[in-house]
């Protein structure tokens, strides 16, 4: 490629605005084996990324960014992005290294970051309200993806947009593909403004207030550049539709059906398959996954919905097993669990399978379409506790502090894989919205899963050494604290709660008379379990001291798991001797 | 009318199917009459069931519920439904009265309830396909407003109804009035479908996955049921368009520009004015609306954000002084929230006024896209604490509870308005999302409100009479409780929080010496400042005796804010009393 422009070292994206279009190939090129090396390396985005090099390259020639203002939804395709603004993709995630999202503290060519889907069309309505009340002279451009512009949120600001005056440029990415199949109306809807406007038809978004434009070839980049000139041209919101491919460039990634290449873990570039397959370990994620299969083989009058997390969530077998069963609502968290509860006043056991930091946007639907009719679901609540390399908005430490405050539902946190079987099987025998939360870990892969029995909503204690010191700790990383305690030989009592809100009595009554409780909860905030279970000791009458050991209310930046729970002094070893002083003082 | 009818003496909603269409008018009188003698005597929803009258009449004829299912999205349409399945109007809302929407507890002919909009597209898809998976025949009706259908969630359900098999009959209320303003490109593209099809043209949604009929005139029984019997035809999603009159038959709520009509309180039928104007109170939300007319006046830069509630929150003279930096986003509350964390960015300060019960719906929103940025903005909580009548649905009791959980942000309710206008103020001056909550009631109006300071994130001291004894207590009641101590000259500790979460060390030491605390909180659920409170003070060393009043954390069923005080055993009288015991103990 050209020596006027070298990968990582970018000073000023917008020299490509003086290069040759064959100079943009090579530069398209070179980005393209950036993002490879990297995501083969480190795992990451990749499909998402390597269908929008061109579109990325083009908007930077056509528009004059960080003056103009570049909004990238998700930012599933901010590595173009952030390799022309001068940023190395290596070790990506990692703690001091790059995020994974656009990030407004990491670079003036991002003016607004996220890691939830579908904020890219508010966000632009804001900066563009904004820029006219203070009349300012810019563009604002979102890039967001055909699955993206489906969901609730991009639909009530594209709602809002069109009833005003604010310029906005709307780039869709329609790439078909998405996290996992597109799903819905506005797919088919975007299917058929390319197909009338090819057959030169008048374009009908135009009576609902934008200027639509496009057809346009995402891999062409004077096309593309043609069609963003004609936009800022015009004075009213316009949508520029942009068609790529999926994982262009790649051929394992363009052939990818179910979305594999979408979000993968390091791979070996040649033979495009995962690298370092441990096979004595398997994620939480996937243990739950087979369990999944097997309750919908048995239970009868069961339905699976996921709102368009299946690959990440390892249910592609059970999809194609189950396809009468399973359900794809895409990128709608919220219509998922709204249907669920409705499935559920009809005599269908709803399975929702959503991560941690995506059921939040169901807040509402929780309480006011499932909770409040107290019917019975189950809800797999993945990714639950800090997240390897995803950052603020994919920490899922929240949901237990927020899902306390709805009435009648069930929180739950196994520690081992046979409790968290159990408490699945034990999700059916009850008549409430049922949360049971997924470790974001790898666990021993095991043969076969013991069936054992657990007390519904009551504590576990585990041992009871001591009748003045107790210790509470919360999921796998509780278990091996009681394993360092129980090698220590310490005599402590020790319990797994499971059961993380709305306390039985009796379990209050017995920890009520010890003199110390040292709590351990390394998967959510303070404000969640910790909090509710010191604010129930005292109403009951405990007069003891405690310690409670769990993440701070704040966003966590990036970093790998490991990082965080050194970072945070939520490590075990820490944990362990900080609980020896509180019981020593 | 008819002896064959006789309203609130109706056994069997089907007898309408047996009556002939001069009947079916005199019926239809019949029911407005109900309504407008119910709501004037008790104020209610007005306009929206008034609109929909010969609707639910020729629903009934044409389908045959509770066989056949009929969704009614919100509720603010179901009086008819009320009366023609039996239900008194009168009381409505009360303890032991009919509820003021749909009520799976209520009648066999309510399959479905909801209080929150939009979420009965969902539910019926959840209808169906449970009636799919079971081998069930029905029909799954919904009638959903104009604007109801223009927010995300319903977005979402069309968006997967449109690309699956099942059968659900969706008619819309098209009455271009909805709770104020009809907003956005649905209702625009609602208009281009009702013009295209008096154009004879095709119809485009058809090509979206639904059978498209209308318009229909929503006020002639024959043409609906007509329009009925065809969508009950078809074997896939049918989309019926029927166009009403807002407030029909009433003159007042048929003119009505600003929805005056569509909640309102008791009037006199006759001059169509409120009745029993009490000028010597006024609500604390037009004491807020007052506020912010007054911010907008002198604060730059500041930007009015209400999602489709300008009359509840007695907004109208606002809007209308304030059309440049006021806007309506329609029932969008994601959309309000995320738009807000943009804006915010970009330094303008936005006011978003919300009721509680609909903050709720953009818990991501105000997680993910304002409190991670930390920028600041103002959130008013309106309706916060108890509701009077409307029931579960509206309680505005779990906002502590579900804020507390996001980092960064600030929770706020005042006792008087002049604490309620000092926070207001306060709020500009941070750089946080700032909640302040404003209670659901009525105060004495004041000429002019004093300026007064409080100390930012400080509980107020009211008095230290004690160093034994503290009492602490949120908003109004809370004062109303102090006045009673005073009165009685109980000598005791007073606090006034003020702020509700994230409290600040030295207000913790300050209480920690104190050997019992009393707090009463009647405007939140236990898990809100309570538990909030208790744990803070049990983690810092607080080794004194707790009692806690406040909202258990249920879903509350409709009363008057007096009964429900009585029933949760949160009145002053008897709070006072346990007070006492609890400290003479």
């Amino acid at each position: 490629m050209s020596d006027r422009i070298k990968i990582n070292e970018i000073k000023d994206p917008n020299i490509v605005k003086e290069l040759s279009l064959e100079e943009l190939k090579a530069l398209c090129q070179g980005i393209r084996d950036e993002i490879l090396s990297n995501v083969s390396e480190n795992g990451g985005h990749l499909s998402p990324n390597l269908g929008v090099v061109e579109l990325t390259v083009a908007l930077y020639r056509a528009f004059d960014f960080p003056k103009d203002k570049l909004i990238l939804d998700v930012g599933h395709q901010c590595y173009p992005n952030k390799v022309l603004t001068g940023r190395s993709l290596k070790g990506m995630g990692a703690k001091d290294a790059v995020s994974c999202f656009q990030n407004i503290h990491e670079s003036i060519y991002d003016c607004y970051d996220a890691g939830h889907s579908s904020t890219s069309l508010s966000a632009a309505e804001g900066f563009a309200l904004a820029r006219d009340r203070k009349g300012e002279k810019h563009e604002v451009v979102v890039l967001i993806g055909d699955s993206s512009i489906a969901n609730g949120l991009a639909f009530e600001a594209i709602n809002n947009i069109t009833a005003r005056k604010e310029k906005v440029i709307i780039v869709i990415n329609d790439n078909e593909m998405s996290i996992s199949k597109p799903v819905g109306s506005m797919s088919l809807q975007l299917k058929t403004l390319a197909k009338v406007r090819h057959n030169k038809e008048e374009i009908p978004t135009g009576r609902a207030g934008f200027e639509y434009i496009g057809p346009v070839d995402g891999h062409n980049i004077d096309e593309l550049v043609k069609a963003f000139e004609q936009a800022k041209a015009s004075t009213r919101p316009v949508l520029v539709h942009t068609l790529t491919k999926k994982g262009k460039g790649y051929s394992y990634a363009e052939n990818d059906k179910e979305g594999i290449y979408h979000s993968i873990e390091p791979f070996d570039l040649e033979t495009g398959k995962v690298k370092n397959v441990d096979n004595n370990h398997i994620s939480w994620t996937e243990a739950f996954a087979n369990i999944t299969d097997e309750i919908l083989s048995s239970k009868p009058n069961t339905e699976l919905l996921v709102p368009g997390t299946i690959p990440g969530e390892k249910l592609i077998p059970v999809f194609e097993k189950h396809e009468d069963k399973a359900m794809d609502v895409g990128i709608a968290e919220e219509h998922a669990l709204s249907m669920a509860g409705a499935l559920a006043l009809n005599g269908i056991h709803p399975i929702v399978d959503i991560y941690s930091c995506f059921l939040q946007r169901a807040y509402d639907e929780v309480s006011h379409d499932c909770a409040r009719f107290n019917v019975p679901m189950t809800v797999l609540v993945d990714r639950a506790g800090l997240i390897d390399k995803l950052g603020a908005t994919h920490q899922g430490i929240y949901d237990v502090a927020f899902l306390r405050s709805i009435p009648n539902v069930t929180i739950a946190m196994p520690s081992t894989i046979e409790e968290g079987k159990a408490l699945y099987l034990e999700s059916f025998e009850r008549n409430e919205p049922f949360f049971i939360r997924i470790p974001s870990e790898k666990m021993r892969r095991v043969d076969e899963i013991k069936d054992i029995s657990l007390d519904y909503k009551r504590f576990k204690f585990v041992k009871r050494d001591s009748d003045k010191y107790a210790v509470v700790a919360v999921g796998p990383l509780g278990k091996e604290l009681f394993d360092k305690i129980n090698e220590s030989k310490t005599p402590l009592t020790l319990v797994n709660p499971i059961y993380l809100n709305d306390f039985n009595k009796e379990d209050i009554e017995s920890l009520k008379n010890f003199k110390k409780i040292f709590v351990y909860d390394a998967y959510s905030t303070k404000e969640g379990f910790v909090s509710s279970l010191f604010s129930s000791l005292l109403e009951n009458g405990f007069s003891g001291a405690v310690k409670g050991r769990a993440i701070p209310n704040e966003f966590i930046a990036h970093a790998s798991i490991s990082d965080l729970l050194n970072d945070l002094h939520l490590n075990i070893s820490e944990v362990f001797e900080e609980m020896k002083r509180f019981f020593e003082e």
